[in-house]
């Protein structure tokens, strides 16, 4: 493969992480190491911030702040949310992306976040290899949800499935602590997919976790829930339910939409659905049928920003997947996601494999229904994520808070 | 003082926190030790379980076990909030109480809570004195809401403050990632003292914390509250507020309960106003007057039970009240709450002093008037907290999750 010489751009984008920023650390120490990449830029908010020529150089950054990335939670160089058009219908954008990638001699440009962001790589590699400029693209798994398809599984999911079920098993013995019990109901993130929720089952590994767990990938029944978490709470006196955000009824209506149209006040002062409100909505409707005491708890974005509780096994498999896009590209790759292979048996080992962006791109990976049993999760499952979430990284600390990294942000 | 030989009853009492049971495990450890302890009893469910005679065989427990106590949150024996009548009027329930330490041959009675906890010992030891029963009655303070009068701090506090500035610092970071920015409110517990809402404002000190802080302890204005919000939002693109559930109107009406009679649905399906919709609350009258994306955010049960963020200082704090109170009750004291003494000069040095049980049971200790600033905390207050947080625990884990103690709970 023929050497391509010149700067890179890596962005972030979609959602934050507690580990995104250990990919932009794979990547960038890598790229300072690549004799072939002579300029390491950074886009400010992802695709939207290079549209803008808004770049930062990241070679004017101090080694000892970027070296704090790994622990530090969310998207450093900022994130964004912009879909690009399809490049054979509208090319206006990308002739703009290719004239900034030619003002700074851009030929790598590295993108970090989930599906949208692998469909944001897919359409500016085929637009670059159709206009001929020579770039190498190159994508880089994340996402909480864990949902992209190509890998065995996603960094940044480790981490916030470790957080829920750390956070499920002290809530677990909270909640159980008075001698007139309670029903709590924990919202867990997931529109689609229910991994994260499922994450709260870990809990129950030990006997301190949640006694229902419900995930978008099974049909949610309104009265069959209610009268299930009734009859625990008769039998055993506390109840502890997760339930993802983004459960539905059969006709695969979100049940926060479904049962909003049933009179109920979850729609915010403009009209809008509030999503979010699946805890809430959950224990409205089972006060409605006891006298128990119940609570709505939302993790809300701790669970995808809590670096205190995050996986050192998540952080090094997300600064190996940032490195190895790096050095693939730099070796002659593109137009390729970063996945993982995993081999479980005889010990957990993982590496990292290539897969086509359009892999990834335009699927959402389920909990598979195998692994999914009537109100909670498979030994199997307990053994697909155990591994993910093991390790406790060495946080640099400052006063016993957390000592996050502060970029010097030097427009490029 | 004379020697007093016979059984010892431990209850734990009120909300329980993260390190609670570091204190039950000082009492046990202090109490094992001592001679003229023949027998450590735990209370099931506090005072009430003393009532029902529901008491647990300590010395039974398996040491090892015993050991995990003080990375173990919520309170072990179980908790209640029972309120005991006034003996001077009616003594039934100390007669019942007095029965059952006669049949154990109980002569030390341990307590560890809060306010209701210390009002509890009181009376107890104000009866047992007057009927002539020799017992020695010690108070143990514990209370995430740091409200008790006689002591500098409070075990417990420590933990929730520094979880507190903990998942601050990361929401901050979190809520700032994308070009389009948010105004985040974070509702933080405390019905009357600030403390708690008062610890998000060390998150601050490193830039990385909340733009406002509202506390119960001073009057709250929703008109002024949205312009500040408004304007900060206008002029920086992003806020971030912390806001405690008791904040309260000029004229002492919950903040939650004044908005709710202007015809909100901040009460539930009985009509019953649901405290710990500050946050919600917050956001609704935000979104009323901007388009930008607002969240709310509750820590909830989180705040208290999050020992996978505990403080070391506060743990071994929480075991020195406990094991303390012990020691002091075998040398002959009675009717006393360990308290803490705290010098600052010169560096962070606390100890255990006695105080009545009188001081603490019913005055509730709030943020000084001079530590409040419009909107946030003087450097006094971070002066005061930040000693408290200090210091990670070993915690033991089990498959990188947290191993909790599990008690036999043998009935005596």
């Amino acid at each position: 493969m023929e050497q391509l010489k010149g700067a890179c751009i890596i962005g972030q984008s979609g959602g934050p992480t507690a580990v995104i920023n250990a990919s932009l650390y794979g990547a960038i120490s890598a790229a300072f190491a690549a004799p072939e990449i002579t300029r390491v830029l950074g886009a400010h908010h992802g695709i939207a911030g290079i549209l803008a020529d808004d770049l930062y150089d990241l070679n004017a950054e101090d080694r000892a702040e970027l070296d704090l990335l790994p622990f530090t939670p969310s998207s450093a160089l900022g994130s964004c949310r912009y879909k690009l058009k399809d490049p054979d219908k509208e090319t206006a954008e990308f002739e703009k992306l290719l004239s900034i990638f030619k003002k700074y001699d851009v030929r790598y440009f590295f993108y970090i976040g989930g599906n949208d962001s692998m469909d944001t790589c897919e359409k500016v590699s085929r637009y670059m290899a159709k206009s001929g400029y020579p770039i190498r693209v190159m994508g880089i798994p994340k996402t909480i949800d864990n949902d992209l398809a190509g890998t065995d599984h996603c960094p940044g999911y480790g981490s916030a499935a470790k957080f829920i079920a750390t956070s499920m098993m002290e809530v677990y013995k909270d909640c159980r602590v008075y001698d007139k019990r309670t029903i709590t109901v924990v919202e867990v993130m997931g529109r689609n997919a229910g991994w994260l929720t499922a994450a709260a089952s870990l809990a129950s590994k030990f006997g301190e976790g949640p006694d229902l767990v419900y995930l978008p990938e099974r049909a949610f029944v309104m009265s069959e829930f209610i009268d299930r978490a009734l009859e625990i709470y008769e039998r055993q006196g506390g109840v502890l339910i997760a339930a993802s955000e983004g459960i539905r009824t059969a006709d695969g209506k979100l049940v926060i939409e479904a049962e909003g149209e049933n009179g109920d006040n979850f729609v915010d002062s403009f009209g809008h659905v509030q999503l979010g409100g699946v805890a809430a909505l959950l224990s409205s409707r089972l006060s409605q049928r006891t006298d128990a005491k119940v609570r709505a708890i939302e993790l809300s974005l701790l669970q995808r920003c809590a670096s205190h509780c995050a996986s050192k096994t998540d952080i090094d498999e997300a600064i190996m997947a940032g490195s190895a896009a790096v050095k693939a590209a730099v070796a002659g790759d593109s137009g390729k996601m970063a996945a993982f292979e995993v081999s479980r048996s005889g010990g957990y080992s993982c590496s990292v494999k290539f897969v086509p962006l359009t892999t990834s791109a335009n699927a959402e990976n389920c909990v598979p229904d195998a692994w999914i049993t009537d109100g909670g999760l498979t030994d199997e499952f307990a053994d697909y994520v155990m591994p993910l979430i093991q390790g406790e990284p060495e946080r640099p600390l400052r006063h016993s808070l957390p000592r996050f990294t502060t970029l010097k942000r030097v427009k490029a």
